[in-house]
């Protein structure tokens, strides 16, 4: 088995491409990837923040190097949810909510892009297999009777 | 369009999976993802340092502070060529042999275990659209036009 030929490998080279090229097209507007990807993730009425993690597999201390980051930045705030204050809620800032309009353009323009060079019936063969995929990644111990 | 309705997300959250339940079963091994990765690129004969950046999508940078760590391990050394003495060849020792070892049967039993539950015409389309989306990401420029 070449690594060429597996899933695996497959699967990280085409995100490691996309990855890249949107990290090249945000440098132009002082965005990464994954800045861009989590600005996505947070709604007009704030986001708390515990919820942000498992909602993008992002581990915590990653997600909290990057919620500093874009605080640093001055795309998000944070504060106390109006119902709960205990709890923090994550907000866009003016040009947050400018930034996320161009990720979101950037990912739309993206998808179109790709599902206009690619049958709409082999596109939902490619879902329904990578989600398997990630599902029995994720609920089954494939490794255990092995 | 919803995040989660994403190609870009999809793929993303896949990859992720993989990565971490990799780094899972690494651990027992004292072997990263990344580094089962690198040794499963290095051929018997060893291969040129300056291949493998290219063969695995990895940026230069990432690549010099990965063969740094695998040197550290004693799992790789670096030697000149044997026919072309200005080039450096990469080479696994011993302990490095039986990593890749471990990290090839864990990649083989990964994608058997996959290959098990989804059928192969399945899977064939899923690997055709796969390499379509690379290589537009790659070779198109997509938002020449846009």
């Amino acid at each position: 088995m070449k690594p060429e030929s597996t899933i695996d490998f497959n699967i990280r080279w085409a995100w490691h491409s996309i990855a890249k090229l949107y990290n090249k097209l945000g440098q132009q507007h002082d965005l990464t990837m994954a800045m861009g990807f989590v600005l996505l993730n947070i709604d007009k009425e704030g986001t708390p923040s515990t919820h942000l993690g498992p909602k993008m597999g992002m581990e915590p201390r990653s997600l909290t190097r990057m919620l500093k980051t874009l605080e640093s930045k001055g795309l998000i705030y944070r504060a106390p949810d109006p119902n709960d204050g205990r709890m923090v809620r994550i907000f866009l800032t003016d040009l947050g909510k400018r930034k996320r309009a161009i990720s979101r353009d950037t990912v739309i323009q993206f998808n179109q892009a790709v599902g206009k060079r690619i049958p709409d019936s082999k596109l939902n063969v490619f879902f329904e297999v990578l989600q398997q995929i990630t599902s029995i990644v994720e609920q089954e111990n494939i490794f255990k009777t092995a």
